[in-house]
C-alpha cells in the first residue's frame, strides 16, 4: 500500500492532525478502502520525518474516531466500519426533511465520510474539563438531581439565563423565563399553543429544516417569504400577511440558518412595524447570535418590540453543545402560561443535572471564558471557507458570506445539471445539506448549505476544491447539452 | 423555647433520623414556627442521652433539606422558608391536573412540608456513587456526548433496554426501541400519531393523571372504565368500545397508578381480547412493574399478544431516577415510524450524556443491584403504611394493598364532608393527591392517593395517624349533620 502524504510544516495545523487529516481524505474518497493496511508508526516516521509520536497521535485519533483498527501483531488497517456511510437515509430515499435531519443528528458517528452538513459547533472544542468539574461537584447534592423539577425550569438556571438575556438587551425576569428541550421545542410547543391543523404559519425561504418538519407535524401551512441581505423582505411579508392571515411568523434575524444573512436594523424595524400593524406574532430564533466573528450583532427583535409581538428563544445548541438538550424562551405572560402547561403534557421537564450543571457552569462564567477561546477558531473556518469558494468556485456561483454562525448558502444557476450533486458529493466521501429541504417553496435554482464550524480550514478547504470540481463538471456538462440541444432539430 | 423528642431505641431507624424526622414534624405542624430557635447541639445531646454527632448529623441533614438555618454565633433556626407552602399551586386554586402535577413535579422542594403526595422513589435511596462514577468516566469521549444523537437513542442504550426487556419476556430488537424523555413523552407521541382532536380514548377510572392532562391538551376526550382489584372491568371496556370506537385504550397493568392494583392473568386475557375484536390498540404503562414487593408480577400484555396490538412503554422514573428523564416503547412498526418522526419533529433526541451513563449504568448491573438494595426498604415503608392504616382509620373508609409500587388509593364514604381534607392537611403540614384529579368521571365518593415511597416508616406512620384524625371528624361532622339535619324542619 503506497501512501503519499504532504506536510506543511509552515501551517498553524499541528503536524499530526496534517497527517490524521489526509488519511481521512484518503479513506473517505475511497482510495484507502476498508481493509487497506496502513504504513508501520516506524516507517511512516522515517518518511515524513516526523517523531513516532507525531504519527502515533495521527493513528490515536484516527482510532478514536473509527476510521482505522489496530490488530496487535498483525497491523494497522482502514475500519470496515468506513462502509456505513450507507446508513445516510438521505443518499438512498428521496431528500426529505425528516432524513436529512435523522442524517445531520448522527453525521458525526458516520465513519468514511466528512462533514459540512451539520449547523453545529465543533465536540472537540467543547470545555469537557469544566463541564465535567461542575457535574462532579453536584454529586453533594444528587438526591436533588435525581429528582424531577418544576416543569419551567429549575430556578437556578433561569437565575443564570436572566443574566445572559440581559447581554442580549433581554429584559426577563428568571420567572419569565421557560426553560425547554432546545429551540426546537420551544418551537413545536409554540405552534401547539397557536396553531390548528390548516393554519398558516410565515416563514423565511430558505429557513431551518427542523421547523418545517416541525410544521409538518402538526398540519401547519409554511408559506414562505423571500429572504434577501438585509433579510425578509417586507414588501413580500406585508402581503403573505395580509393573504394568508397567519398564526406567526418564523424569523431567525441573526446569522440565519441556513444561510448566515443578518438582519439589517431597518429591516427589523420594517418587520415588527407589518407585525403590529397585521396584528400576528413574531417567533424569533436567537441562537445563533453569540457566535459572532467580525462585530457584536444587532439586538434581537424581542428588545425592539413594545407591543408584546416577540416571542425569544434561543438554546445552548450552537454556543456550547447540542448534546444537552437545553433551550430557553420568553413569551408574552397569556402565551407563556399555555406553554407552560403544554411542555407538563409533554413531558414534564427537562433532566435535573444537566439543567443544575448549566447553572453553574455560566454562573462560573464557563460560557464566556469558552466563547472567548473557540470564536478565533471558527473564524479562521469561516475565513478558510471564504478564501477557498473565491479561488476554486466557477463564475455563475453565488454563496453568502456570513459574519456568525456557522452556516453558509450556495446557489447554483439552474438545477438539471445537479440534481445528483448531493449523491455524487457523498461518493466522493464529503457530505452537504441540499438545499431543497430548507424551502417552503420549490426554487428554480440548485441550493446547498455548507457548515464549516465541524472542520479545520485545511479539511475545509479540502471540500470546497471538491465541490467545485463536481459543479464546474455540472456547469460543463450543461453547456454541452445546451450547444447539442441546439444542434439537433426535434424528432417529432 | 421547649422541644419534645422521643427516641426508640429498638427501632430500624438511625437516632440522627429520628431526631431529624421529629423536628421535621413539629415544625411542619407550626409547633415550630419559622424563626424558631433550635437547642444547642450539646443542649441537646445531654437531653436525648445520645452524642454530640448524633445530634450533629440530624442538624446536617435539617439544614441541608432547608428546614433550618445556621447563624454562627447566633445559633440555629428555623427557616423561614418553612413558609414557602404557600407556593402549593393546589393548596389556593382550584384543584386541577394541572395545578397538581406543578406541584407534585417540586413538591421536595417545599420546605415545612411532609409530603405523601408523589408517585416516586426516594431521591435519598439513588444510588449517587455508582452513577457519578459512570459519568465520570465518560469525560473521555466528551466530544460523544456534546453532540445530538440520533432521533430513537444512543444504539448502545437501545442494546442494554433490550436486554432488559428481555427479562419481562418483551422480545424487542434494539432497533424496534424508541427511546423517549420519560413515558409522558411517549404517550404524548402516541396520541399525537393517532389521534386527532375530538378523538376517545378509553382511560382506567382511576388513572395516572398526568395522561388526563396530556390528553386534555391534544383535544382528545377520555371516556372512564372502571378498576375494581383485579383491573379494568371487561364488560365496560367492550360496551364503551362498541359505543365510542376509542383510538386506543391506555393501561398500568401492573401496581397501577394511583391504585397499586395488578390485573389478574385472566383479566388481562379477556381485556387483549376485546381490543382484538374491536380493532383499538393497548398503550401499555410498565414503569412501576420493577418496583415489586411481594412475588414477580404476571408478564405485561406486550407479552401476551400475538397480534400487533399493544404499545409497550416504561422509564426509570421509578426504579431509578425521575430526573433523568429516560423513557423507551416499543411499537408495531407502521406506528414506530410515524413515533419517532414525530419525536424529531419535538425536541430532536434526548441528551446525549444521559443516555451513555444509563446505557453503563445497566450494563454493568447497576439497576440490578440498586433494586436488591432498595426494594426491602420500600416493602418495610409499604408494610408500615398498612399497619398504621388498620390501627388508625375510621369504619367505614377503604383503601388498596397493593404488592408493588408506591401507591395506595383511599375511598372515603362520601364527598361532602372532605371537600377541605387537603387543604387542611395541608394546614398541618401533610400533603397527599386529591383523588379528582386521577377521574376522567365524576365519582360519588371522596378519593385521595397516598404515596408511601418516599417517606420513612416513621414518617408514614405518624402521617397516617395525622390523616386518620382529620378523616374521623369529617365522618363525625357528618353524623351530627345528618342527625341535625334530621331533626330540623325546613324553612321554607
Amino acid at each position: 500500500m503506497s501512501v503519499s502524504l504532504r506536510l506543511e510544516r509552515n501551517s498553524p495545523a499541528a503536524l499530526y492532525q496534517q497527517i490524521a487529516d489526509q488519511f481521512k481524505d484518503q479513506i473517505s474518497n475511497n482510495r484507502l478502502p476498508a481493509g487497506a493496511r496502513l504504513p508501520t508508526i516506524r516507517r511512516l516516521a522515517n518518511d515524513l520525518g516526523v517523531t513516532r509520536v507525531t504519527v502515533q497521535n495521527a493513528y490515536d485519533e484516527l482510532r478514536a474516531d473509527g476510521w482505522i483498527e489496530a490488530t496487535t501483531g498483525r497491523g494497522t488497517f482502514v475500519s470496515e466500519r468506513v462502509n456505513s456511510r450507507a446508513t445516510l437515509r438521505s443518499a438512498s430515499q428521496p431528500v426529505t426533511p425528516d432524513a436529512v435531519i435523522s442524517d445531520m443528528l448522527q453525521i458525526n458517528e458516520i465513519v468514511g465520510l466528512r462533514s459540512l452538513a451539520s449547523a453545529s459547533p465543533d465536540p472537540h472544542l467543547f470545555p469537557a474539563d469544566e463541564f465535567w468539574g461542575v457535574l462532579a461537584e453536584l454529586r453533594d447534592d444528587a438526591a436533588t438531581m435525581a429528582m424531577y423539577g418544576a416543569s419551567q425550569g429549575a430556578p437556578a438556571l433561569r437565575v443564570a439565563l436572566a443574566d445572559l438575556l440581559r447581554e442580549r438587551a433581554v429584559d426577563a425576569a428568571p420567572d419569565e423565563i421557560l426553560v425547554t428541550a432546545g429551540v426546537t421545542q420551544g418551537l413545536a410547543l409554540v405552534t401547539q399553543a397557536l396553531c390548528r391543523p390548516g393554519d398558516v404559519v410565515l416563514v423565511e425561504q430558505p429557513t431551518y429544516v427542523g421547523f418545517l418538519h416541525t410544521l409538518k407535524a402538526q398540519g401547519v401551512h409554511a408559506v414562505a417569504v423571500p429572504l434577501d441581505e438585509e433579510g425578509p423582505q417586507v414588501d413580500a411579508l406585508e402581503r403573505l400577511a395580509a393573504q394568508h392571515r397567519p398564526r406567526y411568523f418564523y424569523t431567525i434575524p441573526t446569522f440565519q440558518n441556513p444561510t448566515g444573512v443578518t438582519q439589517s436594523p431597518a429591516r427589523r424595524r420594517a418587520l415588527l412595524a407589518v407585525a403590529l400593524r397585521y396584528g400576528f406574532l413574531v417567533v424569533e430564533d436567537d441562537l445563533y447570535a453569540c457566535v459572532a466573528y467580525d462585530q457584536s450583532p444587532p439586538p434581537p427583535l424581542f428588545a425592539e418590540d413594545n407591543s408584546a409581538s416577540v416571542v425569544y428563544l434561543s438554546s445552548f445548541s450552537k454556543s456550547l453543545m447540542p448534546g444537552l438538550r437545553i433551550g430557553y424562551m420568553v413569551a408574552p405572560a397569556p402565551l407563556h402560561s399555555k406553554l407552560l402547561s403544554l411542555r407538563r403534557a409533554h413531558d414534564l421537564c427537562s433532566p435535573t443535572l444537566l439543567q443544575y450543571a448549566l447553572a453553574r457552569f455560566l454562573a462560573g462564567g464557563g460560557l464566556k471564558k469558552h466563547l472567548r477561546r473557540v470564536l478565533p477558531l471558527y473564524r479562521e473556518r469561516r475565513d478558510a471557507y471564504l478564501a477557498a469558494m473565491q479561488h476554486h468556485m466557477p463564475a455563475g456561483v453565488e454563496w453568502t458570506r456570513p459574519s456568525g454562525g456557522y452556516c453558509s448558502w450556495i446557489t447554483l444557476p439552474q438545477r438539471r445539471a445537479f440534481s445528483s450533486l448531493y449523491q455524487m458529493a457523498i461518493q466522493h466521501g464529503w457530505v452537504f445539506t441540499p438545499g431543497d429541504v430548507f424551502l417552503a417553496d420549490p426554487s428554480a435554482h440548485y441550493h446547498l448549505r455548507i457548515c464549516f464550524g465541524n472542520q479545520s480550514p485545511t479539511v475545509i478547504r479540502s471540500g470546497v476544491e471538491v465541490l467545485s470540481r463536481l459543479i464546474r463538471t455540472g456547469l460543463n456538462e450543461t453547456d454541452r447539452t445546451h450547444s447539442e440541444t441546439g444542434d439537433w432539430a426535434p424528432l417529432v
